[in-house]
Parts: C-alpha cells; sequence; structure tokens
C-alpha cells in the first residue's frame, strides 16, 4: 500500500486510494468533504504506524481530532487514484501537527495540502493527557 | 418532526430532511447512496418508536439490516425537503419488512419507494432471535 | 485494476477498493449505504466496458437506474480491500439487470450480493430507448 | 429555516439540519468530515443570498472554495439538529473569508468554528476575477 513519489518524499506514511465516480458533485469534481476523508484515512494509518491505535486499546490513550483545514490546489476528477501522505510535525507534550498532501497519479500533481491537529486524551479520566511513551517513540521512528 | 401527507398517510412514522446541494452527484441529482440514508434515518426512527432500540438496550436484542431496496421514481435536486415514512408489513416470527417512502415536497411527488428486511438478533448469543414481546407490542401500536 | 477470484470468476469486471475507516458507523460495521456507493463504481466501470458512457458522449443516449437491492451477507471492517464485480444478466431491449458481488479479501468471503436494473434513455428526446447497437455489442463482448 | 439563537446572532445566514443516525462514526460521534458538509450546506445558502450563484448564472463569475478549516469544540451524536451559520468576513477585492458556526440544540451548546476562503473566478476565461457588483451590494445588504 505504501507507495513512493518524490512529492511525498518527507512523508513516512502513504496510502493509496482509488477516486470514486460517486465522490464528484453537482459541478463535475471531488466534492470538498471527500478531501477530509482522504486524510483521516491517512491520519488512521498514521495513528497505528506510530502507536496511537495500540495505546489507546492499552491504556486507553487515545487520539482526538481538534481542529484541521485543507489547502485545495487542483480540482480532483474520476477516473484517478491519489496518494495520501502523512507526517508529524510540531510534536508537543500532549498534542502534535499531522500534514498531509494528496496527489494526484492521473495530473501528477498535488491536488492538496492540509493540516490536522491531534490532542492525547485519556478516555479513563476523561482529561487531556500527555503522549503516551510508546508513541513517542513511534513518532521518533517515523521520522528517522 | 412527523409530518403528514396524503402519500404518506399509511406510514406511521415520517421524518423530514433538507436536501444538501453536496448530496447531489456528476450528474446533478441526488446521488442513489442518499436514498439509502433517508430509508436508514426513517428506520432508526422507526426501531426507538416500535420499542427496537430499547430492547438492544435492555436485552441486548437488536435489529439487523438483512436486505434492502429502492426503486427510484423522480431524480431529487437541490433545494428540496423530502418526507420520509416507514411502516412494517409482513411481520414475522424473527423478522418483519420494512417499507418506505420518500416524498419530494419541491416537486409534491414520490421520489422513491423502498424495503428493507429486518431480522431480530441477540447479540448475547450471537444468534437469530424471535421479535422481543416489547417490540411486537410496538408494532401493534403503530399498525392502529 | 482487474482481479480475479474464484468467487468472481463469472464477473467481466472486478474493481478493487480499499475500505476506508470512516466509512464504518456507530455499530463498528461499514454502513449498508456504502456498498451501495462499491456497486455505483462497479457499475460505471462496467458502464464504460461495455460502451455505455461512449454512447452517451456521442448520441446522448445513457444508463438511467431505475431500482437497486442489497442482501448483506457479513458485516465488514476496517482494515479491509474490497473485490467488486459486476455482470450483466435479463438482457431486454431497452434494458439489462447488473448483478454486483462485494468480496472481502480480510475475510475470504462475499459480504454481499446486489442487483441494480439499468434502462436505457434518450436525453435528446427525454424518452426510453432502445439498447443503443455498441452497447450490445459491448455486452456481448463481455459475456464471452 | 433561518433560526435564530443568541450565538448565531452575528450571523446574517442560518440554516437548520437535523443529524442522522448513519452520520456517526465507529466511535460513536458524527465524522468530522460531515462538519464541512454542513459547512458547505451553509455556504450555498449564503452564496445564493449575496448573489453569488446569480452572478454565476448571469455571466459566469462564481465562488471557488479555495481552502477550509474547523476547529472542533464538542463531539456531536444523534439524535440532535444542528444550526449553522454563515457570514462574510475579510472582503477583498477578488475574495472573502465565510465564517460558519454549528450550534447543536440539543446540547445548547456551539459544536464546531471554521473557515473557508472564497474566490471569485471568472468561468468563460479561465482565470480569476474581481467580486461582481451584485456580490458586492450583496454582501453589503447581509452586513446591515
Amino acid at each position: 500500500m505504501t507507495v513512493s513519489h518524490d512529492s511525498l518524499r518527507t512523508f513516512p506514511v502513504v496510502i493509496e486510494i482509488p477516486v470514486q465516480w460517486g465522490e464528484m458533485d453537482a459541478y463535475g469534481h471531488v466534492n470538498n468533504t471527500v478531501f477530509f476523508r482522504f486524510f483521516e484515512s491517512a491520519r488512521i494509518a498514521f495513528l497505528e504506524r506510530c502507536g496511537f491505535l495500540r495505546s489507546y486499546d492499552e491504556v486507553q490513550i487515545g487520539a482526538i481530532l481538534h481542529s484541521t483545514s485543507c489547502r485545495f490546489r487542483l480540482p480532483l476528477l474520476y477516473p484517478d487514484t491519489v496518494l495520501v501522505g502523512a507526517r508529524a510535525e510540531a510534536i508537543d507534550f500532549d498534542r502534535f501537527v499531522m500534514e498531509y498532501r494528496v496527489f494526484s497519479t492521473a495530473q501528477n500533481a498535488v491536488a492538496a495540502d492540509g493540516e490536522g491537529t491531534v490532542v492525547s486524551f485519556d478516555y479513563r479520566n476523561r482529561s487531556k493527557a500527555e503522549l503516551p511513551q510508546m508513541v513517542r517513540e513511534g513518532l521518533d521512528a517515523l521520522k528517522r
């Protein structure tokens, strides 16, 4: 599933998703909400890789999406297959910023860039929490 | 929320949903998958009314969607508000058939009819189950 | 994109779609509406292969979805990749029935079967139409 | 459709949307992509009110979504009805910023705030364009 491309060289996690015809809206372009579905799929893949899904399973400290944004660069059309990259930046004691990039293989160009702030949350105490050690190590490993 | 209209006279549960612009696809009509979202929303409202959501909470006997279908009659467009009716037919010992109707208020016409077979399932024993007594009574009450 | 599997042997068009995490609903299973998105994606691929998209472009005779249904066999979960097959049956002078099959590679089993009736429509005259000759030939070629 | 609430007092356009059960994801909360559907529906309502849909019809100068963001404040659950407000800020010669607010009536609280930059685009010349005069006047009228 992990595919490499120069625009995505700095993204340790890259997933591949075929565009569905039904994701286009009445303007004949992939609807803006679909880009956030792409981001989400890349985020879930990243959270698995950095240990945050395991952290939730083992100690109920998981990740919450605090905010997210998208800068649309090119309209996407069916048929196409996008590569969606995710990486962590600005790692703080209780949060980090995910950066996303959507690359259109049909157009051989970046279609969108995005961000999402992910906050560590202790589901047992219902409160914010520091990033678990296993997540810190996972983030480090993905940096290298 | 419950609205009445002659085409929906025989539907004891009717919900009202505004069509969203983004539900239209590249043909400029509301995408076919959205009709099944409409059906689902009416089904959930019906399952609450007939006691099936309470049955799940109290004795873990809930409803599973076995199959579903839709007959499209008119294309839907934004702006519009649909009324979606649901009723139970063919009530058997462990299942019943939900019938749905989507009515376009903008076109003053039926846009689609559908069905879904709902099966009773015991989530503790992981097996099919008879319809709980509270659901039978709920279905009776909605018939009257 | 075309993948082969024994359960899909009789389907001339098969597409591959990764399940997205966000397609699961509050029950933790892929939502029922997503199966109709899968069907649609297979239908579009089939309509392209049998010449119906070209027929629309050249003589404005296209395909309309008259009705559709799904029989759910297994709940789908993330992560998974589904193969979705499409074939034409019951070919009549102005319509045919598409049959669909959703195969879960994670579970190595059929997750759903479905149908959709596709009707030929003349967009210039706004009326039903016979299947264009190029579509008949395309359907024949896909049968072999 | 236009509803008023104190948190939305400064939003000249407010739409009302019932939350659908199927919009919740596997975490049991309304999925993050749905907030962008809410924003889109409010944006379309706003663009109609300020004359941008008419401008597109008459002179093919329409609005393009350049970028968008959301700050999630509270998880949304079914059943609920949200009010979604939209207003224009930072009006420049060829663009403005839409601000959105999602208000949960079930929780009587703001569930999310968002933004979107809307750019004027001349579809005949395929180039950026100044905001049409009718849009400027529409924006003024909505400010008052």
